[in-house]
């Protein structure tokens, strides 16, 4: 076994020889500087060094990806590979924000590429004994939701930005009124002079409470509290004092000391947003994939993570986006260290008629099915877009066609003439 | 004047008409979903719709430089344009995570771009006046350091990772004898089990405190305290109690909010790491221009910031690193209202042989100039090295050409001949 380590995957890209290339990295990120120095004993790197684990070579590329790389004299080849680091966990200790600067600092820009994307983690246990995971996860949204067996039917306060809290509030009673699972305040909207956050919760959650008793099942809202460190465990307490049952955060705005701040405070669930994932990861060539990046943040704490929608308004391939949903599905650490599950929200451009691809790629109905217009702009109103998408995952769940199984469901029928020439 | 708004100028390419582009960027960052609301009024538009302020168009490229935009029919060129959006500041109130996630949130993946880079960003007072900005700047660093006049002549502790504290120790006594103004960690070492933080601070400072004894002056050691955050700040306390004067952050690994948490507790000096920077900047379509980037944390308040060195090991060319130190130096609001001017750090391959071509490109010493193979591996030994920096900032200042002065010193002397050809 020996000591426990880290280890990270990249796709690199280099005109050097693959070897040199993953040597350069392994060594910037551990021991390196541009000349050998007094101190750096060969028991010394042994001990310390990053050691390269694997190198699995794949199609080349016609031309540098990313600009600046150097290119050693007679190489013709822009090689790619898959490339696996190993570090000791003794030298940084079980420490995120460590791990960030060691498998993802200074090395993006390093010479001898013009490409380095990382692609997945693989972190010991320690990390999950040092950092709290999510406290609610998967099973714990369902529970607080009072929803079993199917997605959590979601909407987002649409304008993003614009609505008083009585106008919001308003909203919120249609749609709870119509049968919604769980509502998320716009990313854009948090609390603003327009519409604090304060006063958001003191009249949305009356609503909520109101249509509770009604229904037995206490509709989950996600408030936006993304905000500095104090404004943002105070909106936590607001929420859970007027008996919120989620919080949401932008993850990129926040950073990662943050969130995790957060999430010792915190006794709700996290609701995950991603937004800023573009520019972390829309070059093929540089930055992250999800199912590297997600993992440092479940450790942290999140309990629901975005990651988009099939057919979405982004420019992100279906492939990818149900490859991130079943990462959050994925057990993190191997029993009986905890699987750290947690629900994907897929949204963005969402309606009805994505449920039955959504389900048969994804094969889970874990997860938080986020619709704005989709539900909001349903022809039948509110109540009937819900019910929309509800048949939607029925068809989806029992594997029969939509349009068949719209014949006998109205609101489905509404759908598809609504938004399936969209 | 109007209400105050903040705004946000970005480089996009899109193959769409550019007045298309940019309103459905504005659009998708204020009011936006992708069908008209029923809340969504004229009115409610009008208060709080970002809004396009300038469109100039710059050459078209080739090709798309991103994968997964769409192209409108008949088109045949990829457009490029500088374009600026403003919001109304009371869309968010002045709050950075909340700007970031307006500026730099769900853009980057749109549909209607095959780039988007965030170049610039112009911020109203408010800000200045919601956050406490650098509390030492390039002055209090200056003054704390007793450096006037010329660049602080710095080091990094080489190896990265491996020394204890003893062994730490030891170098930075050997940097102190040799004069040296400025020491940091590395972005790898921060709290390991091999070199816990309270040790390597228990070591190293009874050294510096003995030359600063000697010489009237403190070395200025910036301790890397990148943790969560309640590590982070016992770690900042445990470096102010035993006298140190400066404290170090990797600013991507920790984040605007824990920053922010940590320079509202701070007594120190702020040194902030940007490792992470290549994934965020690599890609000329995609990301941040430094310029917009710094401004955030320059906001939140950190005093020092890592700006590459000319004739770096990493891919950046010179011209944006001089760039990039300018925009630290340049105020960032107009008085009465402060400037929050901090120290650009220069570091990366540095050595003696730099020292002109930045001076003559920044204009200006208040600077950080970081060497570590550059002063450790000088053959005279660490106090010819630093004696060999500060010889080529003479110069540099006197104009004086770099070889004559080498004529009449002999450790610069050392340092062309045995830096010069690499």
């Amino acid at each position: 076994m020996g000591e426990p380590r880290f280890r990270a995957t990249y796709l690199i890209e280099t005109a050097y020889p693959l070897a040199d290339a993953a040597a350069a990295l392994a060594g910037e990120q551990s021991t390196g500087t541009f000349i050998r120095l007094p101190g750096e004993t060969d028991e010394l790197l042994e001990r310390h060094a990053a050691r390269v684990e694997a190198i699995t070579e794949v199609e080349p590329v016609p031309t540098p990806s990313l600009p600046g790389a150097g290119r050693p004299k007679g190489a013709d080849l822009v090689r790619r590979a898959r490339v696996t680091i190993s570090w000791p966990l003794a030298t940084i200790g079980p420490s995120l924000p460590n791990l960030m600067a060691t498998v993802a600092g200074n090395l993006f820009e390093l010479k001898q590429f013009s490409g380095v994307r990382l692609l997945d983690l693989d972190l010991p246990p320690a990390f999950a004994e040092a950092y709290p995971g999510p406290q609610f996860g998967v099973a714990g949204t369902r529970a607080l939701a009072g929803v079993e067996g199917r997605p959590l039917v979601g909407t987002i306060i649409k304008p993003s930005v614009g609505l008083s809290p009585a106008e919001t509030a308003a909203l919120v009673d249609t749609l709870c009124e119509g049968g919604i699972d769980f509502i998320k305040d716009d990313e854009l909207q948090a609390n603003g002079p327009h519409c604090p956050l304060a006063d958001r919760v003191r009249a949305v959650m009356p609503v909520i409470d109101r249509h509770a008793q009604r229904t037995g099942r206490k509709v989950m809202y996600a408030f936006n509290i993304t905000d500095d460190l104090d404004a943002m465990l105070r909106h936590h307490d607001t929420v859970l004092a007027a008996g919120g049952t989620c919080v949401m955060v932008s993850l990129n705005s926040c950073g990662l000391v943050g969130l995790s701040a957060l999430r010792r405070h915190s006794r709700l669930p996290i609701h995950a947003h991603r937004n800023g994932w573009g520019y972390l990861s829309r070059s093929p060539a540089l930055g992250f994939e999800y199912a590297a990046w997600q993992k440092v943040w479940r450790v942290a704490g999140v309990d629901h993570m975005h990651v988009n929608g099939l057919r979405n308004k982004f420019s992100e391939l279906d492939a990818s986006v149900i490859a991130s949903a079943r990462t959050c599905l994925a057990p993190m650490f191997a029993p009986p260290a905890p699987g750290f599950a947690i629900m994907p929200v897929f949204s963005s451009g969402q309606w009805a008629g994505q449920a039955p691809d959504t389900f048969r790629m994804l094969g889970s109905v874990d997860l938080i099915y986020a619709c704005g217009g989709g539900i909001v702009a349903h022809p039948g109103g509110v109540a009937a877009g819900v019910a929309s998408i509800r048949q939607a995952w029925e068809a989806a769940v029992s594997g029969q066609d939509l349009h068949a199984y719209a014949e006998t469901h109205a609101e489905l029928r509404q759908a598809l003439d609504q938004y399936g020439a969209a």
